[in-house]
């Protein structure tokens, strides 16, 4: 039987979310956009990327099926305040992991952020952000779900060189690419290694098609 | 030997704390406050309770020295923005139940919300801190530390009449007074049989020197 692999893009109408459903629309990988607003749709039309309707403070489960593979790059914005940090970037994500759960989701790819593990050495102003990335990165470890959690540093648009780091040593500059992002999340969908793994990401000199495969699973 | 039982009160300056501190004080049950800037010292001085300086976004681990007991009241109140309720009601309890965790804490008293468990239903301007509540009281429900999670409704600033119920039945009510809140603290710890128990609590007919004793303990 011949398996279809449609992933679901939780967040596809910010700028990873465009970006991966464009590359993947490209290269002839099916998605499934998952967006709140039906005027949003046009978009993804023009690149002809599926789409369904769905909201991560209300309903959205039923987008997830025939959906084997998700992608969760959902962030409420800097616009927005904590409430909806806490919303969608904690409660909507643990709510897309638990609906992962129970449809038999083969894999989750989670866009987190670089240093998420340790909030309050942060600055400041992002701190309650660190802490919804740390908490949803931990839930999603806890679950049976095979998952792949990439941490990315400061977001630029500067087109993709499809060369990064995950070396995040002080000294080693601290901007990724969105593309470049887009181009990770394939890359963790395409490599069996990458379940299983957390990693760092800022623009580089490694292939991105060895990101997974150059590193130790343990 | 004999077990000298004292209580860390995490919030000891909030208005459920302070009334528990008060309480507690009257009964000669001894507490420690647990308090981020010296000059909220004075009233608990001249209530005869001790007092430790700590911070939840920071360091505040060495204020458990001594402490078997704990009570979390903490809130980042309706002032501040839904970052502070993900920095303090949420990461803030995390970090104090493992701070338990790592010192052998024998029972964890935590005071959460009324219809907690399911965040979206709530009304939507304390959605946010519903699912701050939700989790925090998830996080304690795996915890090895023995505990008691009481879900007061509406808060408000009537005398303790010593009476409660935990029917949230529509058409019951939904309010509760603080001091009957921080009487049902301290039966919490009085009671072995409240140890494992969540109870939602609300002004009503039943004493509460029996709320837990009456109750079901599966």
């Amino acid at each position: 039987m011949l398996q279809l692999m449609k992933t679901l893009v939780v967040g596809a109408n910010g700028k990873i979310g465009r970006i991966y459903c464009r590359i993947a629309a490209e290269r002839g990988i099916p998605s499934r956009a998952l967006l709140r607003d039906p005027e949003q749709r046009t978009y993804f039309e023009s690149i002809g990327v599926e789409t369904a309707l769905g909201d991560l403070e209300d309903e959205f489960a039923s987008t997830l099926e025939g959906c084997d593979r998700v992608v969760f790059t959902a962030g409420s914005g800097g616009k927005t305040g904590g409430d909806k940090t806490l919303l969608i970037d904690l409660y909507g994500a643990i709510r897309v992991i638990e609906a992962c759960e129970a449809t038999g989701v083969d894999h989750f790819v989670m866009v987190s952020a670089m240093r998420a593990e340790q909030p309050l050495a942060g600055p400041p102003a992002i701190r309650h952000y660190l802490v919804a990335k740390k908490l949803a990165d931990e839930r999603l470890r806890a679950s049976p779900v095979a998952h792949t959690i990439l941490r990315p540093g400061l977001l630029t648009d500067e087109p993709a060189s499809g060369r990064i780091r995950v070396d995040v040593a002080p000294g080693s500059g601290h901007k990724i690419s969105r593309e470049n992002v887009a181009l990770c999340i394939l890359a963790s969908f395409d490599q069996p290694s990458a379940r299983g793994q957390t990693v760092d990401l800022l623009d580089g000199d490694e292939p991105i098609a060895t990101l997974f495969a150059a590193r130790d699973c343990s």
